[in-house]
């Protein structure tokens, strides 16, 4: 701690440190109006908390409110529906109709989290702000009443710094003006002495008889003045003591309160301010945190359903829908007419030539369809890959969107434009029917 | 694939066929509808989740634009302040200020992440299911064509059946018929072979030589007839292995159809549905996880900031701030009245032992307050701590708020009540206060 570069003038009698106490008096006002200020700043500032949270729980609640009526209304519509009754009785359901369900939930559940978010502002975090702004105040009133004293005291203290001071200096002058009068005695004591000295013939008995009482009544005068200068001095001194051990006081007492005092009356204020501002904060972070670690969980929970998209497992099912739609017919049987038995027809000659020749033809034209159909099967498998490819690309990542930049002033403002190009879609989903086109002609129609 | 139920009865006649044939083809007209139904259920799912998307859109705008608001309106109030130009020039604030000015930009931030998601619900989701029910349709209408085609060939083969065995049954019965008329002319030859086995010489010859003209005219007629009989039994022969081999490319075309053409039927149809789906519904995901890792960075922010919360720091800014209130004083110097010096005192008996005296008081006296002191601060040290955990105990935890049910439909209604027990923190908050009322008792007014 450096001296105060405000009270630079050097006072050298007891006027400037009249003047120099006025200023100590005055600069004690203003600390005591930091600490108010500094008080005032924090309850606005609580108030400020308070006020923001109050609105962002009405603005929690009524996002809350939205998200439950787009649910229910989705879920009214769906609660009718054959899927759900079907979802009701045994949760067996076409996975693309789960994930349906799945977001609806997800909407329910982030409703719920942001109305329990909204709760926790209104009733917890705004009064934890509420009762910091009390505290705040009631320790303000407090490290007042204890500044007052402290204040008071150390006035006290320079207040006796002053007197000692000034009746050592009126001791110190009384003393010079006793000593200078001792030596004025002196003086004529000397200037007698020296008169005294001339030729006695001269002089008149009666003029002789004059001047040896002059002489001692000069002297009585300046044992007079001696005592008179001794018991100045003396005073003077102790004076001095005095003063000088009151500066040592006072000098301790000034640093007492400027380091010690000042400091324990700024942590009077500060009591408990920034604990329970932590703790309000802290209850503030963990609604947020748990509503993160809530919807984290629904998100994973439909991740999973988007996992389980499976066509093949949706074709069983839809086929155990329609049970009577997709059963084949009994296979075929041979019916003999009127009692006819099929035998051996082999012994008949010609049936069997005309039999033997149509078996050779079949085989010609077997062996060249498999060989047809090794390659339409080959260009199919590698078209439906090409499709399939196509269908599963991984475009779906929309992670850039959400960068921040450093500062929160400059922000990315076009974002549709950087995760959906129009152009390129429109130019996949193009060549994505054209392969289709050409899969279907291979597969099918050949 | 068992045999279908349906066609129950037996049949084993060509009208029984026919019957048959008309409810496979009622049973192929069902299936058409059934992946017609499917196709319908799709794309109203998929209008669903558009519906969805661009109300969740609208809601999230709204979102984004309350919290942007929210977080202006504070902006703008703070942005005038003295601590804002400090934060703009050195960064250096209050740590509750600081504090507070990143609870201003998370809301910031949760605003431009929420208005990003809802942009990507707009542009990017509901054109992807846009797609994919166009996709949907196409492509049913594809299965549609596909289908025509093979119920067309289906149908073809079934009629040759019910042709070739028409066919059958009529050479069958033609021969049946031939096979007869012949057994006729054979016993009619054989009566008349009984005839001329009686005693020829009662006959006249007139007679005898009607009977020879008509076994030779009996004879012809059997000829005739055999040769009718087994033109009628070969081409009997040959309708029958007609019919067989049609038997058996009809049940092989049946089983081709049902077995593997209805189902790359419905294939068709979901070419593309579960994949487009499933990257859909993640690119949703992607949105919704990059909000929740944006908004946990930005709550991590505010974490630490809330570590920093430190009134050692803030106390040594707060003096800064106001450099001239708590600067002390010089310290006191001696101040000689008139050129007094102050030289060795000792020397002077009565004011050296008066000192002597006045020192050992002090010394006393100092020893007592030393004592005191020990025990106030012991006190002060005890009572401080009990202040500070009071005000540092950990209440701020409130994940079980956001607790769900594994049902959705059962919501725990009462949350407010669990975390804030209002009678235990009026309790809590009564002995704070009397704490501190102590505190300050034995701290500075003793």
């Amino acid at each position: 701690l450096v001296g105060n570069t405000q009270f630079s003038f050097a006072f050298t009698d007891v006027s400037g440190y009249v003047l120099l106490l006025s200023e100590i008096r005055a600069q004690l006002v203003e600390q005591q109006k930091c600490l108010e200020q500094q008080t005032e700043m924090r309850v606005q500032l609580l108030q400020d908390l308070q006020d923001f949270f109050r609105k962002k729980s009405e603005i929690e609640m009524e996002y809350s409110r939205n998200l439950e009526k787009l649910a229910e209304r989705f879920m009214a519509k769906t609660r009718s529906t054959k899927d759900h009754q079907q979802y009701k009785k045994d949760q067996n359901l076409l996975s693309p109709v789960n994930c349906w369900y799945l977001l609806l939930n997800q909407v329910r559940r982030e409703s719920k989290d942001h109305a329990t978010l909204s709760d926790i502002y209104l009733n917890n975090v705004i009064m934890r702000f509420m009762q910091i702004s009390e505290d705040s105040t009631r320790m303000f009133k407090k490290s007042k009443e204890i500044a007052f004293q402290l204040h008071e005291d150390l006035m006290k203290v320079l207040n006796e710094l002053y007197t000692v001071m000034k009746t050592y200096h009126m001791y110190h002058a009384e003393s010079i003006s006793a000593e200078s009068k001792l030596k004025e005695a002196e003086k004529q004591e000397e200037k007698q002495i020296g008169r005294s000295g001339d030729p006695v013939f001269h002089i008149r008995l009666e003029e002789r008889h004059q001047r040896r009482s002059s002489v001692k009544k000069i002297e009585k005068m300046k044992e007079k003045r001696q005592a008179k200068y001794s018991e100045n001095k003396l005073k003077s001194i102790k004076a001095r003591n005095e003063y000088l051990l009151t500066l040592e006081a006072t000098n301790a007492s000034v640093f007492k309160y400027y380091i010690h005092d000042l400091s324990d009356l700024i942590d009077c204020c500060d009591l408990g301010y920034h604990a329970s501002l932590n703790r309000a904060l802290r209850t503030y972070l963990s609604a947020e945190y748990n509503l993160e670690t809530s919807r984290h969980e629904g998100l994973d929970i439909i991740e999973n359903a988007v996992d389980s998209l499976e066509p093949r497992s949706d074709k069983q099912r839809f086929m155990e829908m329609y049970p009577t739609a997709f059963c084949p017919p009994m296979k075929f049987e041979f019916q003999s007419h009127m009692g006819d038995e099929v035998c051996q027809v082999t012994a008949q000659q010609p049936v069997q030539a005309e039999l033997m020749l149509r078996y050779q033809q079949l085989q010609s034209r077997l062996a060249t369809l498999k060989i047809e159909n090794e390659e339409v099967k080959k260009t199919t498998e590698a078209t439906l890959q090409t499709i399939q490819d196509m269908v599963t690309i991984e475009d779906y990542d929309v992670s850039e969107c959400f960068q921040h930049s450093r500062s929160t002033e400059s922000v990315k403002s076009t974002v549709s434009e950087t995760y959906l190009s129009k152009p390129s879609i429109a130019k996949r989903r193009a060549n994505q029917q054209e392969t289709e086109q050409f899969y279907f002609m291979v597969c099918w129609l050949l």
